[in-house]
């Protein structure tokens, strides 16, 4: 078991200075932040919005504990500002897409409106949390497109990034892994535990064969014999299949045996026939080693009968990218809207209080458009324009429309229930359904359109003008 | 703060399943592992050890609490392993290179000698800690190699795979860094807090120059101006130099500006231009926004006057290697050497128990050349072969040889007092030192070379053999 609780110091140093300096002045006016991100990691086109559960009921509970206040101190916090965050709560409002929604590219996902002080304060715990659970489920979800009826098991705790384990495989699960090897996960989240054997078994052995029956003795109902410890073709498998077989005449089954190198299409394809030819239709493939998306689609293209995989480091790390770019940016303060300037139109922030309404097209699906409106707007949007290029638009006027931000929290409280973990992998399940499979494709995935409303663009621009006319 | 504790579920499912099968069959012979990983993250030539005190104390301690063993219990573990569990130490010794080694790929970096069941249950959260904390080590040791006496500040949480976060903050100081935005890593492990002010807060005011007073007002000693929100050098700095002179005024000093967008070195000559013209040459510049050793190494090369790095993602996340392939081998049981066969030489395990070599030169630094011996040799090996075309020898006999791996556990208990964070950052600069520059170049760097000593060769090429008999 890993118990762990986050409190105040789960932060930059620099949210608490900036802390300070509102408190010191008196300011407590309202605030809205956006969060979102810019870049779809692993060139994919969508993002599986994960985390939302664990920020809120660490947002519900945020306080500093003794040690933190004290190490403020150390720090040189003042006395009068020590003493506000002794007793901080947090009382912001959260809107939010439910988790496991699929999000696209500089729309906004979550927002937290309230005290610019606690609003604040927010920030970096939030982004860790989003960035990381949204990365690892989109992973995951991606392996699941292309796994389809396989079952997917994370096998990846030793490769995680220290702790991070823990949320990866809760991730994991969102995005569709139905089983793990964490322990520790499994018990937390209530997951499905898997687990097979490590080659050290079997050298500790004198033979392959003795090892096998050992495991059989300690485990008759969950028997998967790794087959690759001297040479799977000639030694493994048939040790295996000579072990399955004196199980049967116990009446027991084993359940399958696991492929842990070598060309696992070629492999699995002689360990099927090896399997049949012996009577042994029931037992599984498992198949491990560097597996990822890609590896999982080739391997089923080329029909390698294989029932689970097993993945490690690359579900678990989000390889080849790491890490989601989620950005918490001010959208209000003081009653104001407000925008951060950049070079680029493409990195100028969104001001003012917004909701996402989500085009679907007549046959229920996605139509690959979601408009950025402000909150004050109609719930239905007639045209959407190129954040960009606003010559560019789009007619959505005769589409259904979804509001995708909900409150979800008030005051600093979770206003419902927070849905199973199994729920809310079954709505990404959904909804992933509902994109068409352009977006899904790994090379080169079709853009889905993020657009704003005119009332959006007007305000943007003018603010633009604004803080452009401020610096001259 | 984040309070964690590492209990026994913190594994893989197997680790347990194996544990129980060799406690029903009586087995409790001594076993050894070795810890040690095959290639280098990032096309680097060296990895930085890390992680061996927190591994350690987490094997010191190591005990399944009253939630883990009534999971293990839903899981159907049999009644007298799940008593040997409630009442688990871990009893091993452990022989290892002191933590900051500079080690190299195929070198056995740690073992653990024991008990077979203890030592296979160390496994998962063993390759956990090590894999992860190696691998950040040795990224913040690139960073550090090219920004010489710049100082490098972890801006990382917000991008951190979720509470990997905190150790990836301990493990860059170990690499070189000197400060950290993550102020519970801070608290934690004695570590220098650092920050500046996000864009948010001066968005939040109704202009930059309002911001940047505010600023001061709560931290007179402590401020680093962002310049970037609205214009760098029109707004940014200009407003900088107002408030920085009227600090002056009232005896006080800006400690320095922070640029996070645009083209860092252009910005920051300019930016040094005008300060310097201002008079506030002690005001530091702080560069930020998708650092890694690449962009750093290339400004300073540009001669960008860049003081400090403030560097996030690439740093916490070990991008573009976001894991270090660090595995954990058998190589003895029962008083017999074991080895792991595979198709290739190269990932053929090196069975029994053993000492690593490394060769001095006659300057003292690194000659390039560790050799793995059984531990029964003589202190000095005369020959190393390479271990994959034993065609290839070196004569070592006329140089000086250092023993990498020595006692830090006997029976369960660390022997020495663990030296503070600072000794151990402080050994991997003296060990980097003796290790020259063309293993530490990005690109291409020299192959260092691992060899085996005749006696290890045979003692393999004799396994090998009987194993592949085995299997005939």
């Amino acid at each position: 078991m890993v118990s762990f609780s986050i409190s105040g110091s789960y932060t930059d140093l620099y949210e608490i200075t900036m802390a300070e300096a509102y408190f010191l002045e008196g300011r407590k006016d309202d605030a809205c932040f956006d969060y979102f991100f810019r870049k779809v990691p692993n060139n994919g086109a969508y993002v599986v919005f994960a985390g939302l559960q664990d920020i809120l009921s660490i947002l519900t509970d945020l306080h500093f504990t003794d040690d933190d206040i004290s190490f403020l101190k150390e720090l040189k916090f003042q006395a009068s500002f020590i003493d506000y965050l002794k007793n901080f709560q947090f009382h912001c409002n959260v809107y939010s897409c439910p988790e496991g929604e699929i999000v696209f590219p500089n729309c906004p996902i979550l927002r937290v409106e309230g005290n610019i002080i606690e609003a604040q304060l927010a920030e970096t715990m939030l982004l860790n949390i989003l960035n990381f659970e949204s990365l690892i489920a989109t992973k995951a979800s991606r392996m699941k497109y292309v796994a389809g009826d396989s079952i997917l098991s994370d096998f990846g705790l030793r490769r995680a990034q220290g702790m991070g384990g823990i949320l990866a495989t809760k991730a994991a699960t969102i995005g569709g892994f139905e089983s793990t090897s964490n322990v520790y996960a499994a018990q937390l989240y209530g997951l499905t535990a898997s687990g097979t054997m490590a080659h050290s078994f079997i050298e500790s052995y004198e033979s392959e064969l003795e090892a096998f029956r050992a495991f059989v003795k300690a485990r008759p109902d969950d028997c998967i014999f790794l087959v690759d410890t001297y040479d799977t073709l000639k030694s493994g498998i048939p040790n295996a299949i000579t072990v399955a077989k004196e199980m049967e005449s116990s009446g027991q089954r084993a359940t399958g045996i696991r492929l842990d190198s070598g060309d696992l299409a070629y492999l699995s394809k002689a360990a099927k026939h090896m399997l049949d030819e012996a009577g042994l239709f029931y037992m599984k493939i498992v198949a491990s080693n560097q597996l990822d998306e890609y590896v999982i689609k080739s391997l089923l293209e080329q029909g390698a009968p294989i029932d689970i995989f097993g993945v490690g480091t690359r579900l678990v790390t989000g390889q080849p990218d790491a890490a989601l770019d989620g950005v918490y940016k001010l959208s209000m303060s003081s009653g104001k809207p407000r925008l951060k300037l950049s070079e680029t139109l493409q990195k100028t922030t969104l001001p003012g209080i917004k909701q996402v309404r989500r085009v679907i097209d007549e046959n229920g699906m996605f139509f690959g458009a979601d408009t950025v409106a402000l909150m004050e707007e109609e719930k239905k949007i007639d045209t959407m324009y190129h954040p960009v290029e606003p010559g560019k638009s789009l007619i959505i006027e005769n589409f259904q429309q979804e509001s995708l931000l909900q409150k979800v929290m008030e005051k600093g409280k979770i206003i419902s229930a927070s849905p199973a973990l199994k729920d809310i992998a079954a709505y990404v399940k959904k909804r992933l359904a509902l994109l068409s499979a352009e977006y899904k494709r790994f090379e080169n995935p079709h853009l889905y359109k993020v657009g704003i409303s005119k009332k959006l663009l007007e305000l943007r621009d003018q603010l633009r003008n604004y803080y452009k006319k401020i610096k001259e």
